[in-house]
């Protein structure tokens, strides 16, 4: 067993917060993750996280191993070293990239798939790149081209090196348009990585099984039955989570109730405003996801309703010229410190220009916005209130 | 006359230590200024500028009357705090791009030509993009290809909108590869601009005047003598400054003794290590430079002699994979917060993967680097020492 202890503090229905203790800090959930694949929460220092009071990191194996490599990070006294992040930090395992560099690069899909959208204007669409067999996956390096591979052994040994606070299995993350035949083949193969992944970890690492099988009741029940079994220092739940947001909440509603009650369960890849609500509500303590850095970088900012678009109001694109000379800052009701200095139009005009500052700033904005939602959710939880914020948030436009 | 107070503090031979009281603050000069061409100091926070100590920075006139424009800055309340930076600024008056976009790109040179090294491999190079009359300067706008005009009464204009506490006249900075007969005739222009903007201006910005005629003594020497006759609040140098560093030092050598003894001097676009000494040396107070902010972003580090490179000593080049596995820090005897917390490993990875934290950490250095040359230097006149300095800077290796 590795260094995690969770501590269920209150709970309103399955909602419920937590205090997660890990190696590096004790974190406070249900919490957000800001993603920092390459050893970096994009365009932000870790001054800007501490400020923020981002408690948890997570970081990618996959990106990591290939630059600059597990020896080198290990060499530099491990990632919390090497990033200067002296807090939790979690590595997924790379499957993930199993179906990003695989079959979500040749579906040109996400981890939900919506029919009718499409996907192939917006996501990367091509040939995967990737192999997979009992052993593991094989890699095509995205700098050189060079093989690579990741088993379970490897996938652990690397992130042994890397030295998170939590670490995941090896896993396929399947897609939502692959069939129930392959979906179970699958299953099968990482219901064995984890195993083994469980048998190879000797550290004091906190190793989290991964449940899959897509958006099949059998599969999903079978998988969360079968993870549950062995004795994980925490949970996820891996994607793909289907057709809908139904689908998604399916996924939730039959896989949560089989999890051990008093372990911390984390939803993959997941959490923008809508999802995170519906996702606490089931019982979900933790979520990690590259929307808010993401969205800084296309220029959106993240906005309260009422202020936001009838069809999309979390979210204003700063880098449209209506905003040019818009003396407001990013959002009129936000206390973070670049809504109290900058107008919208001095970050348009940083944007407008490739001004790295921009993306700075943005990118602060936004995480501060989901890291306050996260608080006014624990404090809500709390406070028996849930319900109350879930409707103030999501009704109101 | 604008309101600008200085007072010198100590000299030794011709360099000087002083206070210069501007509207936003009081700079201790000698001083090198941050560029912050398009009011921002490129990959970095106004935090990080106040964390180095920053005492003023400069602005660029012809960047920010195309993008966003004056009126929007004036609308925002001035640059200070459209930019949210309420310590002195500079504008320059748009006379440079009258170079950089006219003559120095089809002469594909800086404003000091070295012979024999070639330009125009590192310069970019091409037809000049701008006219010139007696009536002002013909631009083309870098965004749109638009026509733009700048006048001295429009530079001026410009300039009060932005509301920096120091401003420039508008004048030809001329190329080194001009002949005589050209700059001759420039120069009779750049005076005539100069008496203008001085008639014009009625805010309390402090108008500085700038002495040009490239790097013939006769020239120079009218015109400082004539740009001293004019009761500007501080004056400047201007390029071209010849074809090698000894052309420069002429240059200043012919002009600081004529200009007041009792008024700011700042040597345009001039900042590298030894260019600072020698002009500190014959009396120049104050500097610009992108050079600390541009070598970043091309992934150099400045480090202090002896452990620099032989041909360059002040800098490395730590996007080089012989740094890919260094524990050190950036800069060994550095004391600023990036060489406490990071190894070059890390920054190393930051550039080869393009992450802006890289460009973040590697300008905060680099302007440290600078900032601390400066007060180390102006603490060496303070204390007779000077001499000693310099050559403790220039002669280890």
């Amino acid at each position: 067993m590795g260094f995690l202890r969770f501590q269920i503090k209150s709970q309103q229905n399955n909602a419920r917060t937590g205090l997660l203790k890990l190696k590096h800090g004790t974190v406070k959930t249900p919490e957000l993750m800001p993603v920092a694949t390459k050893a970096t929460v994009k365009a932000l220092t870790p001054e800007d996280l501490n400020k923020l009071g981002a408690q948890i990191l997570i970081c990618n194996t996959y990106h990591l191993m290939l630059q600059p490599n597990a020896d080198i990070i290990s060499k530099m006294g491990g990632l919390h070293k090497f990033m200067n992040w002296d807090k939790p930090l979690v590595t997924d395992s790379g499957g993930f990239q199993a179906f990003s560099l695989g079959l979500g690069k040749e579906h040109a899909v996400g981890k939900i798939y919506f029919p009718g959208q499409n996907y192939k204007q917006s996501k990367p669409h091509g040939k995967s790149t990737i192999r997979l067999n009992n052993k593991g996956i094989y890699f095509r390096s995205i700098y050189d081209n060079s093989r690579q591979f990741l088993s379970p052994e490897k996938s652990i040994e690397i992130q042994e090196k890397l030295g998170a606070d939590m670490i995941l299995v090896l896993d396929e993350c399947t897609s939502p348009l692959s069939n129930k035949e392959y979906t179970k083949k699958s299953l099968e193969r990482t219901h064995k990585w984890a195993k083994k992944c469980l048998d190879i970890n000797k550290t004091d690492q906190a190793l989290i099984g991964i449940v899959q099988g897509g958006h099949w009741e059998d599969l999903r029940k079978t998988s969360a039955n079968y993870i549950a079994s062995l004795n994980f220092d925490g949970y996820a739940i891996g994607g793909s989570l289907g057709k809908s947001k139904k689908d998604m909440h399916n996924v939730l509603d039959w896989v949560i109730p089989l999890l051990p009650h008093n372990k911390p369960r984390h939803l993959l890849g997941i959490g923008v405003v809508e999802d995170i609500f519906s996702s606490v509500e089931r019982g979900v303590d933790l979520f990690d996801c590259v929307s808010p850095t993401r969205m800084a970088r296309s220029g959106y900012s993240h906005i309260c309703p009422p202020l936001g678009k009838k069809k999309n109001k979390f979210r204003i694109k700063i880098k449209s010229i209506i905003y040019r000379s818009d003396q407001q800052p990013l959002d009129p009701n936000c206390k973070c410190k670049v809504c109290k200095s900058y107008s919208r139009a001095y970050i348009n005009h940083l944007l407008k220009t490739n001004e790295l500052l921009g993306y700075n700033l943005i990118s602060f904005h936004n995480l501060f916005f989901m890291l306050e939602l996260m608080r006014e959710i624990r404090c809500s939880i709390d406070e028996n209130s849930f319900q109350n914020s879930k409707k103030k948030w999501l009704e109101k436009s």
